[in-house]
């Protein structure tokens, strides 16, 4: 195989026609409102309302500060457990943590890799206080099990809906579960505000509590009434936003073929497993992760240097879990006899390069490079 | 007194040439990177360095993500006391509320409203573990009698700097006093970059551990060493950041032209008070505070309702002080036995319109306006 020119990335950002922007900025420079709440962003927000299909939505400068805020907007006992999963980017675990919480780590499905609902009710104790599931790489959690469960024990649920931007269950629009749900809008996400996020909930009175937290809780210019942060998304975000609104649906498309072509020329593959989008969702197409088996020839982490020196750059997504981060190893619910899958998968996952623009004939390389390797005789550790 | 017909605010944001920003904005477009330690973001914190005169500066999202890593990176023992003063904005406790740290707050100085520094030996127990002092409208804290009691009693400081962009005391310049300092670069300051901020430092050891915990704590592919946050600076800030730089030598000459009507046509008017930056001193010029005494016949909530009235939009700058707001009220240092000046002048301060663009005979009239007051004969609660 060939070295590939260009490198070939993991994903590109989804970005709007540099006139349409012109015309976009110099409004904002005219209006001279460059950030606190502008009309972009409040246009933003209300348009959101209605491209997610929920009655809530408030925008953020990142997915972090947004899910730091749902957090917090709940009122959960400092010091209390939040059961999530390990199978998810650091912005998960950090945010219980940065809210004086602490994470309980819950193993995942096989097949989906999102958090196993059953195994979420073996690790509620009277001290946890709320569950954070992922729906990672799109993929939905067992809703309707997690909020059952949440019911029975009078706990919050907050999902990361970081991967799922759109996606529907059932018809039903992903931010409608639990009691708030977090998006991100980064860069690297099929939606971007260059970075940035939002949070969507049900419950109409946490508006104006999620409104003062994301402006340091000031209430009104004579009353400060909560410990807030500044998760102010700003007018040049939201002009990209209002932007890429217009264009996530084409590029979702494109994606969609692009999964379609990669799973045509990989599926003969014996032992490289595509985890399937079950019937009843739309996806989100945010990621193409595919699985390594253990018997195949070659490991992940020999793929990923090899495609690497061959110019294509796929991510070991996720690896390392969060149980391995430095702060969280001495948690109980880090323990490997704790998470057997989520340890085990993170050695085989592997997402591919996946956006629109992406060259078919790239595509079609890739996987005749993972055909070639499936060939190989046995396991060989030399590169 | 007449209406003017448009609202005069009390700041506007530094903006560039649109057509500058054009060029900076295809480059963005053309280079596919908008964020995550991007070309411009780099380029901007070397420029930051030379402009500030500081070894190392780092830029961050928003100045309270900055000010919150600040803290973050010190290490400082869990449920340890910070001690601050209540004469700032609501970031600067809630950033210590944030690391799970408590703010004590410190009465300020009468002159320059910054933190008394002979009053936080007083408050200093074994539980201190650092102070967070605030160069409030750009006034410098008295640097060296505070350095000297953190070295006394081995504690770190972080100094906010929001309002002090470029100040230098006795040729020094500002960010290379305590451990780290904390700039604000938000749209209503002096310099901007829509919103951002920064933190300089001495030491070098800092500086990755601050990159990694601006950046989730990530500290390469295979490692998360510390719980950190989303702090980044994407390129569209960075572009406005480089641009800005070339600017507010300019809006700072303007601003000081303004200061000096001010101050011409203020300084004949019993009891008001203009704080005077000290002559070693360089004035960032970030906000013109007055202070209203006493047996000056309005208050300042009449002054502030009447100039409003006319449409000239002051701000009661900083009023409630942080010992006020809710989550604080309980604190024992929140008394007002603890704060006498801070609760005093929290009544009596100003905030007045101050940017390069404000017309020279709007200050004229704000003056004239001010003055009028000053001759009725008493105190009157009627508008």
């Amino acid at each position: 195989m060939n070295k590939l020119k260009e490198p070939v990335y993991v994903t590109r950002p989804l970005l709007p026609d540099v006139n349409d922007l012109y015309l976009e900025i110099q409004e904002i420079i005219e209006s001279k409102w460059i950030t606190n709440h502008g009309q972009k962003h409040n246009l933003l927000e209300s348009k959101l309302e209605k491209v997610l299909k929920v009655p809530n939505a408030s925008v953020f400068n990142n997915g972090s500060i947004a899910l730091l805020t749902a957090l917090k907007t709940l009122d959960l006992p400092r010091g209390s457990d939040v059961i999530t999963t390990p199978f998810t980017f650091a912005a998960t675990p950090h945010c219980i943590s940065w809210n004086g919480l602490k994470p309980v780590f819950c193993d995942i499905e096989a097949d989906t890799m999102t958090i196993n609902a059953e195994k979420i009710e073996k690790l509620i104790t009277p001290n946890t206080s709320a569950i954070l599931p992922v729906h990672v790489y799109g993929f939905p959690c067992d809703v309707e099990k997690i909020d059952e469960i949440a019911e029975k024990y009078g706990l919050k649920v907050i999902y990361d809906a970081a991967h799922a931007f759109s996606t529907e269950i059932n018809g039903k629009p992903i931010g409608n579960f639990g009691d708030v749900t977090m998006f991100s809008f980064h860069a690297t996400k099929l939606y971007n505000t260059i970075e940035g996020g939002c949070l969507t909930y049900n419950n109409n009175e946490l508006k104006e509590k999620i409104y003062n937290l994301r402006n340091f809780g000031i209430k009104n210019e004579e009353e400060v009434v909560d410990i807030g942060i500044n998760g102010k998304m700003n007018e040049f975000q939201a002009s990209i936003g209002l932007l890429n609104l217009k264009l996530f649906k084409k590029e979702q498309m494109e994606r969609l073929k692009i999964k379609n072509l990669y799973i045509e020329h990989l599926s003969g593959i014996e032992n490289i497993r595509i985890p399937k989008m079950p019937k009843n969702v739309t996806d989100s197409c945010q990621y193409f992760p595919i699985v390594i088996e253990d018997h195949f020839p070659l490991t992940r982490d020999q793929i990923y240097d090899k495609l690497k020196k061959c110019n294509i750059l796929t991510r070991k997504y996720f690896y390392p879990i969060c149980s391995d981060y430095r702060p969280y190893t001495n948690l109980k619910s880090s323990s490997v006899a704790n998470l057997p899958l989520a340890n085990a998968v993170k050695h085989k996952v592997l997402c591919l390069p996946y956006y629109g623009d992406l060259n078919s004939e790239i595509i079609v390389e890739i996987c005749d490079i993972l055909k070639s390797f499936s060939k190989i005789p046995l396991k060989i550790l030399a590169n």
